[in-house]
Order: structure tokens, then C-alpha cells, then sequence
């Protein structure tokens, strides 16, 4: 697409209302975008497809979480420290920007230059503001979540969460009990991200608020396989691996087998993902996997590919998939102090020699008297690792009590175990869904040279799925067009009512929102019941019966080929 | 429902997966909730089903616009000035408290009172802190939306919205030309609210962050009149009009012949608020309507009715059903500057005398030269309104010209006219999604005295629709029982499969939750192909056949009885 399609593309999502810029009546916001009716119902149909595949197929559940987290939450994600993007402002203007999007075009990778070096880049190019050529000044960090206070006062410090991911984390004791203390367990969630950029550009790639569709699957880290991975290991991939940075097209289990994707549940989800986007309507010709580099790759991850799109921008991440081992349920450990593992269970309870503390009972009960029993109660459900500087504290009837080394000792002896604890690694498939709506849209959209307009949208996401036409707004037909209208038209099944105008121009306004059926009614129609069924791609027209006409629009949405009506 | 059966129902809650209190690991916060994957499902029914009636049955369009809204709409919209509390915070121990809660039980309405009449109340009745016995401080107006700024610095100050309603109100121009400059307008967005709450407590009634669906439907201000009407204006409404302040029960006509409710297309929506809500599973003698009382309504409505459902708290507002007059765009026009208004087009074009700015050719003539054209065609655009001080200001290929009255004359000329232009009245059906979730929970929460739980929801919004069981997990029967499972479960319809217990416990774990139907495969499932189903309710049990599971499940969700299997 060029960048006059692309053009034409925004300047028809604006005109029809799929997107409209945010706040338009009040000067707008950069980097914000409203879906308008049309873009509403196809970003809910792009979820409820992703939904098909991960609560349907898949069997994972779905939750909702909070977008106000408290900074203790995103302390331990490393957001507080890491999200963050480097800034200079101009001397003299004021205006801020990316340091790094200055010096685009003197560097390769801007984004790995220190703030020194960037300074030093901004003197030895002579680089200037790009608004007023004013001296652009030192370059700090910026950190992108945006901040509020929860509560009166600032006591509480919140922010809009930087990803949806982190309310799965969190939950994660609440999730295990759910799934009955198994693995693997697969949760999904969907909803409103944030990221307050500096000075956001490219349109619906990057967005203040965005939406995404997170997957994270929680898994035994000494079992990375996947039952259904037999039915997909002969689908083949397009795959730019980070040892040799070519593309080469391979099929899944060859992938494994070489070694390409580090593991066979990351390998499937690789697979899903495609069949997600592909399904969606993303053209498998423009569609590619891209493994992070080495350098790129974050330093927990076992393995990190991009599902990346080829737009009007070039080639844009719009699903990451990544086997981020223990980390996230490591650092929630680390900083939350609760217990994040799984209980491995054996088969049968294996005769294991351990470490237990063992009270000293004849130093406790003189010392202690009546309440020797409960501290005694209380040490045996501790384990060596809390005992720190050779002490150990217990809690008894709220009073904390500290013991040293007289009253205890660790011992080793062979007891039953029924298992051992791990903690779960996540497979994310990470979907930013804005990004895949627009890329979508893209995908589908045809223009021929007199500028008339076509989104090929599958039927599954179209918004509108049947326009329903009288020929004529006289003689009844409006009266019959408007009865298959209502039984047609569900909030599942879209139909639109159309009557004005020439009946060209209506399938063009239909064509243009990628409406794949047109349904008119003609004076044939009142004489024997019949209308014309239009076809969007091929153009080709058939007549069935109005009665029918809410079953074919269903057979034609399961699949149905238009030609075998 | 009496307290401690609401305990048993949020124990509930937390314990099977519908709700958990956020950020647990951390301490949490209050006033928040996630929604675990039980909670989830439920909740994304309900909104299935108000969609099912606004888009489906209304054809309504639904958008989604930003939560982080810039400080301009917000303070067009009166909450940057009006969305408050009072706050008071204790002398001692700094704890912050809402002024009108520590006066309860000394007054009936305590939220009428001034901040001075609150401090008096604190000294005259001896109000002290409930924390620490301090002194409460002097009160004050806390804002309750949450603050931030959007992009670096804190030039552009954002707030998270409090309502969805407004991003349907700034997008009114993009919405009229949507629905091609047509009346009546409906559209619905659900979504994230926030309401930084000083001291919540009440469970998910009182949430700092919230859910709503709410329903603008922009009309003619003489038009009142709703199509459907005549469909439902036999049906009865449990009200309380503000004029007796008792309880009447009458049909919908009767409400509006007798001037209960103030218009017929507002009576309507407030029925759709009972067929939705009693659909959804709201006990019918457990709703009411009361309208606002005249000291309660906003100054601009025309009529407000509250749906109410009785809970443990009390009788709890769930809905609110206003005819918000022209307020609403008004005051966006108003501090816009943009035409917010509808073209109300005359059946033919009318003859009518009208004020018009004419241009005095023969004084721009000699003083604009070649200018003059393009300054009379800039003129004459504009309207003697646009007349300030004597002046009228044009601009011309970018250059502002301020012309005195020497340039030009108003005068009235008999013209054809197509139409006027009127601003939009609003009828508002806003939907609290949080509390109708939860009042959905309590009505349908049955305990028996043993303790024994059943969720009677209705089937639509039930999360799980079927349990599928083996009657044990071994001989075959298990590999038959997830074949049905994989058979019934989508992500629409959702089964659980459960192999583990006793299956009066499995029944137990289900009835629980709410699930409609179990199946269970046993020996004779082996033999013969067929399987039990149960039905929660009555706790009956049919044989079916094993490969009509899926059918049959689905003509129940239809309504098909189950005493007729």
C-alpha cells in the first residue's frame, strides 16, 4: 500500500466511522482515537474470534482486572524503573521530543544510545528542533505510564496499567485455586493499556491508549509441550530467526526440531497466532515471524518471536509471543513475599530425606511454660530458609517471638513428600489489538484507478454483514426490504437499511465498509416473493427467497460458498 | 437477603472465581475488584443481552471512546467544578474521611448539607474520628475524579473519565453524520468508569473503578413519540412518582396518559429497563422505579426515574432513565463554539422572512480592490448573530479582516427555507454494570438450611451453561465424557468438564455457581449411547443421547422447557 492508500484509508475511516480522532471538538488529542460504529463492531468481532480460539478451542478463562494499579504492582514488573523513553526538550520552544527519533537516519538502532550519546549526537549533527531550529537540550528518561494519586491527598501513588498482563500476574493465587492447583492453566484477558508517549505519531500504531488481548499460559517449566500440537506441527511458518536473520519458510515440528523456536508449546502458539490472524483477514503474504535479536531479547526470555505485519509503515509487531520463564512470578514473589509455585505432585509420594526445624522442647517448656505448645506448633510450619542470622520468628496469638539457636535445631530426615514446588514459566501471546484492526483494514483494502473502493474484509469481522435495499422508497418495496431487515438484523448479525439514492451508489457505500452481502428488493420481489443476493467480491448476483433470507445470510457467514447458493 | 447470607454470597464470590478484591498480594485497595473468570463470563452475558435489545431489537450504534479525556470536556460537562465530596480528615491521625457519612443517624438526608452546617454537626453531636477518637478538620470539596497529565510536563491535564455518556456527547458531529443527519440518534457504549472514591466501602456498589453501559438517544425536542410504543404499553411498572412519594403500581400508557412519566419515548426506555433487567434475572418483586425527587432532579432534566433493586443494602439505584433536555449539547456548543444541532427539515422548503447579512459592494469596492470578491462571499456565509460590537470579522486566504458597519447592512428578505435547526433533547438509559452484576448475584443466591447453595441464574447469563461428567474417571467413561465436552464447549457456550469426587459434590460445585444443566456419562452411556442430564432447578433427570448433547443444550439456552425433553 502507499502512502496515498493509506491516506485514502484514514480519510475513509474518519468519512464512515470506523476511527475518529478523540476529542476533535476540543482541538483533539495526539495519539487518540475513538472507534466510531463501524470500528466498534469490527474491533469487537476481531476479540470475539481471539475469544473462539482461547476460551473455545483452548479451554482458558478470562478475567478483568483494575487499570489503576498501585505503584507497588508496577515496582515489581520493573515499570516504575524501565518504561520508560528518553526526552530532550527545545531551549527555546519548549517542545519535547524522543531523543531518539532526533538522530533517526544518522544511526541504524537509535533506541540503544545512551542520553550521553545522544547529546553528543544532537552537537555532531547539528540537529535542531524541528519546530523553531532551537538548541535541543540534555536528554533525560520519561517514564510512560501515566500517574495519578488513588485516594485523597498523594499518598497512594497509582497508574494507568502499562499492559493488561499484570492483572493476570497478580491473580495468580486466585487463578491456581481456580484451576484446581493444575497446569498448564491458560487465562486470557482483553481490555485498555496505556502509555502516555512523548510525542506520538503513526496514527493507530501508536496510541496513548491502546487496547490489547493478553494470553498468558502458566506452565510446568520441565514440560513445554502442548497436546494439540500433533494437529498443527505440518502448518508451515514464515520465520526470520535471530542466528541467521533471513527469512526461511519452515513447517512447525521442523521449527522445533532445528531449534529455531526454542520449545513445542511456544512453537504452537507461534501456529495459533497465525491461524488467528490469518482467519482475521491479515494477508499470509504480508504476514511474517520475526525472532527478537539477541541484543533485543529480554534477558529472562527463553525465546521471543514478533508476529509482524507489512504495512503502509513497513513491517510493524502487531503479536508478540514469548516463553518469559519464572520472571514475572519470580518478581511478584520477590516483592509481594507471597508463595507463587506450583505443587508438583508425584505420582505416588516419593521417601525424600529433608530439612525440617525440630524444636528444642526442653529449652522451650521452662522457658515458655503454657505457651511452649503453640510456639512449638507454630516453629514446625516454618522451613530452615526463614531462619535468618540464626534466628527464627513465630507469630503466637498475635505476638511476635523471636527464638535463637537454643530453642531450635535443623535436622535432616527422610519423610513422605507428595511433591515439589516450581514456579510456572509464561508462554504470552501478547495482541495489540488496535494494531491488528488497522492492519486489517490495510490488508483489505482495494482501490482501483477510478478511486472506487472495496475492503475485502472477511465476513466474520465486517461490521455490517447484509445491506437490505428496496429498489425503490415506493410501492411497498420499502414496506417488504424493512420486514427482512428486522429478520435479518440481530447485534450479532448486522444489517443495514439502506433506501436512498441509486441502487450503484448504495452497493458502493456498501463495498466501501466491506459489507460482503446486499440484499434488494424488486418488482419481482412482490410478484413472486423473491429477491437478488449480491455478492461483494465477485460482484455476481442470485435470487432467493425473501423467507429465506436470514438462513443464507447464517450459511454464508459458517462458510458457505456464495457460488453453491 | 439477610447480612450474613451476603457474606456467605461475597465468600462465594472470592471463593468460586466470580469477583476478587484487586491487588490482594499487595494489601489491596479498596473500592476495587477484578473480575475473576466466572464473574467475567457472567458479566460479558449481560452486556450480550443489553446489546441484544439496543443494537438487535433498537438498532442502535455502539461506540467506544477514550477513558483519559482532556480537562476541556470535563469542564464543559460540569464535573471539574461539581464532582465532589465533602472531605473532612482527622486532627490526630490524618485519616480522611466523607464529611455527610460521619453525621449518619443524627440526619435524614446529611448529603444536603453546607461544609459549615457539617462542622457545626461535628461539634454539636460530639463527631470524632472512628479511628482514634481525634478531632475531625474543617471540611472541604474533594474532586472525586482521578487526575493526570497526558504527555510530558503537566501542560495538558487529563482526567479519567467519570462517565462513558460524554465521549458520546463530543463525538455528536461524527454520530449525526453517521446516522446521515437523521433523528432519532441512538448509541450505547459500555466501559470503564472512575470515581476516586474518598473512603469506599459497600462492596461493588460503591467502586473507584466501575462499569457502565449507557444508552444516549438523541431526539427532536417536540417529538417524544417512540415508534414501538404501541408494543409494550400494556405492560405494568412498580413506580414511585415524586409527587405521592408511594407506591403505584400501572401500565406504561397509564403512566404517561397521567403525567407520571413525562413522555412516551422515556416511559418506553424505562419499560426496556425492565424487560432487560427482570430478563437478566432481577427478581420482578424486587425492582422498583422511583423518579428523582424535585430537590434530587438536575435543573436541566426534564424527568429521572432510578431503577431500584432491593439488596442487603437497602433499596440500591442500578439504573438511571433521564430525559436530560437539550443540557447536554448545549453546554458542549456552548464551550466548543461547534454546531451541535439537528436540521429538522421541513417536508417541502418554506417561504420565511430572515435576517441576513448583506454586503455593501460599493464601499469594498474601492477599499479591497480585488479582495472585495472573496471578502463578500466570506460574509455572507455568517449570520447578523455573528455581528459583535458593529463588527464583523471574515478571514481571507488566512488574513482576519474586521469590518465596520460601513461594509455591511442586515436585512430581512423573504427566503426559501429547508428547515430549523433545533438541538437534540436526550433521553439517557445508564446502566451501572457492577451493581446490576452483583443484585443479578443476590436475587438468584438460594441456601438452604444445611448450608446447601444454588445460584439460580437465568440461563443467559449463567458462566457455565453445562457440567459434563464421568461417573468415574476410568473404564472409558472419562474419554466419553470429554468427548462431549469438546462437543458442547465454545466460547459462547461454556461447559466444564469435572472428573473428581463424589458426583453429589460435582452437582454441588455446579449448583453453586449457577449451572443450568449437568451431564453425566455412566455405564449404561457405554452401552446404549445415551447420557443423564440434570436440571439445576428441579433437580430432575432425563436420558439423552450422547450425540445430541450439544443440540439439546442449545435448544434449552433458546427456552425450550426441560420438562419437555
Amino acid at each position: 500500500m502507499t502512502d496515498a492508500n493509506s491516506n485514502d484509508l484514514m480519510s475513509l475511516c474518519k468519512r464512515r466511522g470506523f476511527i475518529w480522532p478523540s476529542f476533535e471538538l476540543y482541538g483533539g488529542v495526539a495519539g487518540m482515537y475513538d472507534y466510531g460504529p463501524l470500528g466498534c463492531a469490527l474491533r469487537n468481532n476481531i476479540v470475539e474470534m481471539w475469544r473462539a480460539i482461547y476460551k473455545g478451542r483452548e479451554g482458558f478463562v478470562e478475567i478483568d482486572s483494575e487499570t489503576v494499579n498501585p505503584r507497588e504492582v508496577l515496582a515489581a514488573s520493573g515499570h516504575v524503573e524501565n518504561f520508560a523513553d528518553l526526552i530532550t526538550y527545545c531551549q527555546s520552544c519548549n517542545a519535547p521530543y524522543r531523543a531518539d527519533h532526533m538522530v533517526k537516519g544518522f544511526y541504524d538502532n537509535p533506541d540503544v544510545l545512551t542520553p550521553k550519546q545522544l547529546e553528543e549526537a544532537f552537537a555532531k549533527h547539528g540537529i535542531k528542533c524541528p519546530a523553531c531550529g532551537g538548541d535541543l537540550g540534555p536528554v533525560g528518561e520519561f517514564n510512560l505510564m501515566f500517574r495519578t494519586n488513588i485516594g485523597p491527598g498523594s499518598a497512594r501513588i497509582g497508574y494507568l496499567r502499562p499492559e493488561t498482563a499484570q492483572g493476570i500476574f497478580v491473580n495468580y493465587p486466585n487463578l491456581y485455586r481456580y484451576n484446581r492447583e493444575k497446569l498448564p492453566l491458560g487465562v486470557i484477558q482483553t481490555g485498555r493499556s496505556y502509555r502516555n508517549e512523548i510525542a506520538p505519531r503513526q496514527g493507530m500504531i501508536r496510541m496513548r491508549e491502546f487496547n490489547q488481548m493478553e494470553v498468558e499460559l502458566f506452565v510446568d517449566p520441565e514440560d513445554k509441550d502442548w497436546a494439540r500440537f500433533s494437529e498443527i506441527e505440518n502448518g508451515t511458518l514464515d520465520l526470520i530467526p535471530n542466528t541467521t536473520l533471513q527469512p526461511v519458510t519452515m513447517t512447525v515440528r521442523e521449527a522445533v526440531e532445528k531449534g529455531v523456536i526454542a520449545n513445542r508449546v511456544l512453537a504452537y502458539f507461534v501456529y495459533t497466532t497465525k491461524q488467528l490472524l490469518t482467519g482475521l483477514g491479515i494477508d499470509p503474504s504480508r504476514l511474517r515471524f520475526r525472532e527478537h535479536e539477541k541484543d533485543e531479547m529480554a534477558h529472562y526470555a527463553a525465546d521471543c518471536w514478533d508476529a509482524e505485519a507489512l504495512l503502509s509503515y513497513g513491517w510493524t509487531e502487531i503479536v508478540g509471543i514469548a516463553d518469559r520463564g519464572s520472571w514475572d512470578l519470580s518478581r511478584h514473589a520477590q516483592f509481594s513475599g507471597a508463595d507463587l509455585t506450583h505443587l508438583k505432585r508425584f505420582d505416588e509420594p516419593k521417601e525424600m530425606e529433608v530439612e525440617k526445624v525440630a524444636a528444642k522442647h526442653k529449652a522451650l517448656g521452662p522457658a515458655f511454660k503454657s505457651r511452649a505448645k503453640d510456639i512449638v506448633a507454630a516453629m514446625e510450619k516454618l522451613s530452615p530458609s526463614d531462619v535468618k542470622d540464626g534466628k527464627l520468628k513465630v507469630s503466637v496469638d498475635g505476638e511476635e517471638i523471636v527464638l535463637g539457636e537454643e530453642y531450635f535445631e535443623i535436622v535432616r530426615r527422610t519423610e513422605k513428600v507428595a511433591g515439589i514446588r516450581v514456579i510456572p514459566h509464561v508462554i504470552e501471546p501478547s495482541h495489540g489489538l488496535d494494531r491488528i484492526f488497522y492492519s486489517i483494514l490495510e490488508h483489505a483494502f482495494c482501490q482501483n484507478e477510478d478511486g472506487y473502493t472495496v475492503l475485502k474484509l472477511v465476513p466474520a469481522v465486517a461490521p455490517i454483514k447484509v445491506g437490505v435495499f428496496p429498489l425503490m422508497e415506493k410501492d411497498g418495496l420499502d414496506v417488504m426490504a424493512k420486514e427482512i431487515y428486522e429478520k435479518v438484523h440481530t447485534h450479532r448479525v448486522e444489517a443495514y437499511y439502506d433506501g436512498s439514492g441509486t441502487i450503484g451508489k448504495r452497493y458502493a457505500r456498501m463495498d466501501e465498509v466491506g459489507t460482503p452481502w446486499c440484499i434488494t428488493v424488486d418488482y419481482d420481489s412482490l410478484r413472486d416473493g423473491t429477491v437478488t443476493i449480491r455478492d461483494r467480491d465477485s460482484t455476481e448476483q442470485k435470487r432467493i427467497r425473501a423467507q429465506d433470507a436470514a438462513a443464507v445470510v447464517d450459511s454464508l457467514l459458517a462458510g458457505r460458498p456464495f457460488a453453491e447458493l
